[in-house]
């Protein structure tokens, strides 16, 4: 196999991100050829006995590091986030009476909003927007209804990076969360979600594939005439097959999880990792003297992605464009709240982060004071 | 880069199908590193500035081949042609009392039918179901309806092999095709067209990106709540940015236009090709005394889908079971019609098809009479 690319370990982008090296070889091998099938995997069909058993495998796999019992369905959809935030709605929120419960708690979680007004009436529990999305709520500032149709929120709000360290909800409420940006990165008691969602390109895979957990007793009481693409017990009775599935990023996120089980050990010595990676970067930023001012508040620091500012934009521009020369790329900040974004998913090594922690330190050693 | 596969070759799937060997070389150099980018693609943001070029190049790649003028949109959305036929109603059909022509020619034209009819009214125009879809229609058999919102037809019928070889309709009435599988083979006036919508995994890329034309005027009238991922308008205000695209399927497409443009010469050129291959197979039915007997009426024979029978089913299971211990894959026809489909796309090339037309000799030569 071609050598790989030193510059991959140091993508510290939000997404799509880095992947595994060992993951990249075989995917760079697939191309040529799949080793089991002789053709490339851009080739290979949807409907072959070949694909029928990466999809077993996967929603296999998938069962084995969350803990699901049979009664949940596991579903590869396109779409992203997005396609999900609008579908579950038009199933479980159409003429109903009493609204959802849904909490805006950054900027992912507000992109749901308007999708779920569109089809039916929406309560918000809790919102962050009037504090700059800088911390989550605590437990005595959520009164759930326990007639709501469900509850949505966000467990990991990438672009803020805010990550929920707790369950919250009701238990006689369905849960559903959208865990796109913390997806199999740790273990948790995910029987006691209704429905979870993510898409691939933070912590399993390349942009282009979704995955889709839910019990099926969720969808007893959907509207009957949905577009079949948008109607979950379609996608469940199809085995994720309505129409073609992007076959290569399914094919990508099976590597994945075959990595999370063998080379890794399972999600707790996935989440081990991931705590030690987050530790290493918040200790940076608690020991610069306010140079690295973090975004989220500590209580609700995200393991997944780090944001913080420097002292003034002119530094930050620096500091990326210094970062980018030294190898480091992805480092900027979204769009919409700026600064500096470390994004650290389950394919970024500690010794990536130990990487950054020296330059860090030296560029602040190095930067004049204001 | 590592040498090709030359089972990829003779790969005649139906679809995800054969890509030319030069761009799979490219794809697995750029899963390590994307040369000008220096990561791999699979890491790399959608929001980049080398993203951005990408979609800019693809965009204007396929405006050259096409010959599209400005007022035409382009769009590279996810969900396959099954979620363009479950949008287009809801822009264009919602509320309208005149129904919407709908031309029902094979498997696929038969799956936009019962989306449609959920959202507005459906005329069936013409359909070939009773004669098995072993035909399409005649002008004299057309009578389309001034006043209908617009006309939707398969340009391509993938499983039976059926192909308009002539442009069909009123100007006066948006033309909308579904050209998944002929999209980019030969030459059109495809400015006669309202909208054209292809996904890529038959000719131009991997399954998990979809081209979208359309002119913008066709949406003056759609209603104002649609959800914002199926209502083309925000699509065209986000760029097809509206959430993470499939950044490296939309890339591997762009290497496709590239080889269309510079390799191949362009669509002019490509026609040739197809043309010449189709011709070879089709003489290969026609002189085999009915020993291979083709499913399309000869007028209106696929280019791209090639379907025929044998003499009994015993023999259609040794012919493919033969023709892979050869080094051939994907003839098996569709599972809705049964029988053998060599599927002879872009990417396959003319030595591809003399092999199997010598394969196909011989089998017919060494098989018992019945």
């Amino acid at each position: 196999m071609t050598p790989s690319n030193p510059l991959n370990a140091l993508n510290f982008s939000g997404g799509p991100g880095a992947l595994p090296d060992s993951v990249l070889q075989q995917v760079q091998e697939a191309i040529r050829a799949v080793p089991e099938v002789g053709l490339s995997i851009l080739g290979i069909s949807h409907r072959s006995d070949w694909f029928a058993a990466v999809v077993a495998e996967l929603e296999d796999n998938i069962r084995r590091l969350m803990g699901l019992p049979a009664d949940y369905r596991v579903l590869f959809l396109q779409g992203g986030a997005t396609q999900q935030f609008t579908m579950l709605p038009m199933s479980l929120l159409a003429g109903r009476s009493e609204p959802a419960d849904y909490l805006h708690t950054g900027y992912w979680s507000g992109k749901a909003l308007p999708e779920a007004r569109k089809v039916g009436p929406v309560r918000v529990v809790w919102s962050g927007e009037a504090g700059g999305f800088g911390r989550l709520p605590a437990d005595g500032e959520l009164d759930f209804n326990p007639r709501a149709p469900y509850l949505h929120y966000v467990s990991n709000e990438t672009v803020e990076g805010l990550q929920f360290h707790r369950l919250i909800g009701r238990d006689d409420v369905p849960r559903i969360c959208d865990m796109s940006s913390d997806f199999l990165s740790a273990p948790g008691d995910y029987t006691r979600f209704a429905m979870i969602y993510a898409h691939a390109q933070k912590n399993i895979g390349p942009a282009g594939v979704t995955v889709v957990i839910l019990r099926d007793t969720l969808l007893a009481d959907a509207p009957a005439d949905l577009p079949a693409f948008l109607d979950y017990r379609a996608q469940i009775a199809a085995h994720s097959i309505l129409n073609t599935p992007p076959v290569f990023a399914i094919y990508v996120v099976l590597l994945v999880t075959r990595w999370l089980l063998g080379e890794i050990g399972g999600l707790a010595a996935m989440e081990r990792v991931n705590t030690a990676k987050a530790a290493l970067l918040y200790r940076a930023l608690d020991d610069s003297d306010g140079f690295y001012a973090g975004h989220a508040a500590p209580a609700d620091r995200s393991k997944m992605n780090v944001a913080f500012k420097l002292p003034t934009p002119e530094l930050e521009a620096t500091f990326i464009a210094a970062a980018r020369a030294a190898g480091f790329s992805g480092l900027g900040g979204h769009r919409s709240i700026g600064g500096i974004r470390a994004s650290i998913y389950n394919g970024l090594t500690f010794g990536a982060v130990e990487k950054l922690v020296d330059f860090m330190d030296g560029f602040r050693r190095q930067a004049p004071r204001p």
